[in-house]
């Protein structure tokens, strides 16, 4: 089991999970990072003790060194970051929101360091790159997205060869009974409602459009090395089953579990061990029916789209991931409605010409420029 | 993979599948054995070109080898058995019906074979020293068994002290909608349809009064070195999923597949690999749902009975099943009843003073005394 973490993002959802996790399981926390909650950080300093803390807003790291007293490091920005990733510490979690946790992702694996990855956009933007700068580094990433911890556990000892399909489950969102055009006026509250898990903000809006089982479709392919053809997505409501991998001998193995994040989370620090989580357990007496249902691209459009990407070069995927952010934002502002989110994506990537990105500066680029066509196309609404 | 292989019991249901698997497979068959089936047994002989064909009856010992004309060596009996149980070859399919198997898995065992183990009997009768002796030989014992074969899948690489159960699913059988009232009156043929499984007669029984999961929970215990707390059964109707392993950290490991024989066996044969079966796949955008329901002792009885057997010294399950084999025949041949079965079977479990047999010939004369106890009880119906 590893004994000393490094946990990005530990004011968000998953970071809160995690340093749970690491407080139940006897896990040294080396460093961690927000960005403006500076009230949990001092918390989090209090319990913890970590040698670093990072702060990327730049008002909230002006009033954390104001009222800090503990001896901690304290570090401002993408310099911070840059810094606690180069700890030698046994596995840096990545739990930072959204493109910008590419960064870190990079500088984890150039610093030899393992990375427990729950931030997927870095993986859809650059997960070919990813994938071999950490082949070369010898570095483990563990997924720790429940969909792709349940793969990784499921294929774990498998030839690569033998897997036929990867079938990620979708609990369907907040929205899963609702028609197409019942979509049309839901508001931001009900966006954030979802059913089954208890998650950020950004996540949750993704669920209620699909786009972050999208994205987790495309995060599968660089993580598992898959065909797109593989990759299938079925809505398992319950969210009990995290998701399936079938084999070429006809046999499938699933992953199932109380919907809770500290499983994938705790398994990524005890891998491949396994330790009492204080999660619950299935009681299958009295579970009932597990249902599934065929994820309906004409109701998710942006499930659709993730799909599309596929089919081009990266800078498709990295293109969609940008409008989809800036999208989210303007929904979580109610500066448009949620049916604009697909429709609005679906523009910025008919109008983008796709490219290879084999450099993180141009990746960087693309997404400053998409970010950019996109307020201005939200603008000109 | 594995390229040669024998299969004891090539005439039975489990037999056949296996030979089909070892032709799809393209694995050399080198022995094979047979009761009474000889127009099979012949045929099979064309088709496999076996160097070695058993028999086991005498008269369809004469018989075959009368009108036999090929180049195999022709065996009888016991012996003859004990002979291809000793031939080298990669793995010994073990398909024989009832406690008649457990001399050949030991004989397999003690020449140094790995078991491909479709007999769950001799595991039932002798798990603890069959393991132990495996142990010694360095054998490996891989199970045949849907449900055990899915457990194996589930537990393969990970650490023993984290498995916290394994959970044994059960179709619930051909009656699994009949009231205890209804059960009263149901026929040898309503017995034999098996809703989900085209299996043998005696299994086909012993599925309907769920004997046959009770013998799983046994072997089970013995296989995977269980507790019997860890152990337990839950009705899943659709028999989709095979059987599910759960951890200490809150995950569940499922496999799933077709409801299809073929594809536990070719495992067995290709362990650790997977190669295509011929076997068909799932489609989960039309499977709908899976269930689960609780298994009811008291609708099947001879689930109870086999728990109870795990609280006793071994020679309990060897009682309990040589009860049933002699209560499944005269249930066959139409002398009792099908509830009578669980009756007949806890009068002498309630008789009999259990025992620690650790010698073969202690529990086959255990086994041969409770068969003519149960004999005389039929008769004084």
């Amino acid at each position: 089991m590893r004994k000393k973490i490094t946990v990005l993002g530990s004011t968000g959802s998953i970071g809160t999970q995690t340093l749970a996790a690491a407080s139940a399981l006897g896990v040294k926390v080396c460093a961690i990072s927000g960005n403006r909650n500076i009230e949990l950080l001092l918390t989090q300093a209090g319990k913890f003790e970590p040698g670093f803390i990072v702060i990327t807003d730049h008002d909230a790291y002006r009033r954390f060194i104001d009222v800090y007293d503990g001896d901690a490091d304290v570090l401002f920005g993408e310099e911070g970051l840059s810094a606690i990733c180069a700890l030698d510490v046994d596995i840096v979690f990545n739990a930072l929101v959204g493109f910008a946790g590419l960064r870190s992702t990079l500088d984890i694996i150039e610093n030899g360091n393992d990375l427990a990855l729950a931030n997927k956009e870095s993986m859809v933007a650059f997960g070919e790159q990813i994938m071999e700068k950490a082949a070369l580094r010898k570095v483990s990433i563990i997924p720790v997205d429940s969909e792709h911890s349940a793969i990784f556990q499921c294929i774990k000892s498998e030839e690569k060869r033998s897997v036929r399909d990867i079938i990620l489950t979708a609990s369907g969102g907040p929205f899963r009974d609702l028609s197409k055009n019942e979509l049309q006026n839901v508001t931001v509250e009900q966006a954030l409602a979802h059913p089954n898990w208890n998650m950020g903000r950004k996540i949750s809006v993704d669920s209620a459009t699909m786009m972050n089982k999208g994205l987790e479709v495309i995060e599968a392919k660089h993580l598992f090395s898959a065909d797109k053809e593989m990759i299938k997505v079925v809505i398992q409501r319950q969210s009990i089953i995290h998701s399936m991998v079938g084999f070429r001998d006809g046999s499938y193995m699933a992953h199932l579990g109380v919907p809770d994040m500290k499983i994938p989370i705790a398994y990524a620090i005890t891998y491949p061990q396994r330790m009492k989580t204080g999660c619950g357990y299935l009681d299958f007496d009295t579970l009932g029916s597990l249902s599934f249902e065929k994820a309906d691209t004409d109701k998710y459009p942006c499930l659709g789209l993730a799909y599309q990407a596929l089919s081009y070069k990266n800078s498709m995927a990295v293109a969609m991931n940008a409008a989809n952010e800036i999208c989210v934002e303007a929904f979580l502002d109610k500066r448009i409605r949620f049916p604009d989110i697909p429709v609005i994506i679906e523009k910025i990537m008919e109008k983008h010409v796709d490219t290879d990105l084999k450099l993180y500066e141009d990746v960087l680029r693309t997404d400053m420029e998409i970010r950019e066509k996109t307020t201005s196309v939200l603008g000109g609404l």
